[in-house]
């Protein structure tokens, strides 16, 4: 299950920030200016780049500049690579919370 | 679908890391104590003590000192609300993406 990749790296450290979180969703509904970001979150504009410059290097938004505006969208990744991760850490959580269950049991029910 | 919680940040940005990933993944197989993390990761004491420290205040980590032995066990944190999170967004994509392509098929149908 390890995935050493800096694009797994990345990916989680963009999500790590609750704006960024925010910006993704505010995006699921409909692209956006970096101007539209920035009035939705309260922040300048410059913050707004920033937090976008990180989604961007991690495959999360890709942005397109046409005349003087920056247009934001999703993509191109989707974040299967963590939710896997996830999904087969919470598994092996599973599995091992079962195995300390079971040797719980066996020492409870020894004489 | 929003959660701002400090908890989510912490588990993103504690899963960020190859290493702190790595670290997860053994103490799946069986507790560890710092000296075994230290020589399955080939680096130093302090080294491994910094990452379990981030682990630990992200929840996903719980140590306990027995004598000048400090022992790893996951918990208490499952990542359900990473999981969750990342399983709205993926759903929200493609429902992104769905009404991207009915609306372009649309278009194309037009005369």
């Amino acid at each position: 299950m390890v995935q050493y990749s800096r694009t797994v790296d990345r990916a989680f450290a963009a999500l790590s920030d609750p704006t960024r979180r925010g910006i993704l969703e505010r995006l699921g509904r409909a692209d956006a200016s970096i101007s539209d970001l920035a009035e939705r979150f309260d922040m300048t504009l410059t913050g707004v780049r920033k937090h976008v410059r990180i989604l961007e290097g991690a495959g999360l938004v890709t942005t397109t500049k046409v005349g003087r505006v920056r247009s934001c969208r999703l993509g191109p990744r989707r974040l299967e690579d963590e939710a896997a991760w996830i999904k087969a850490y919470r598994e092996m959580l599973e599995a091992r919370f079962n195995r300390l269950e079971a040797f719980l049991e066996r020492t409870r029910g020894a004489p």
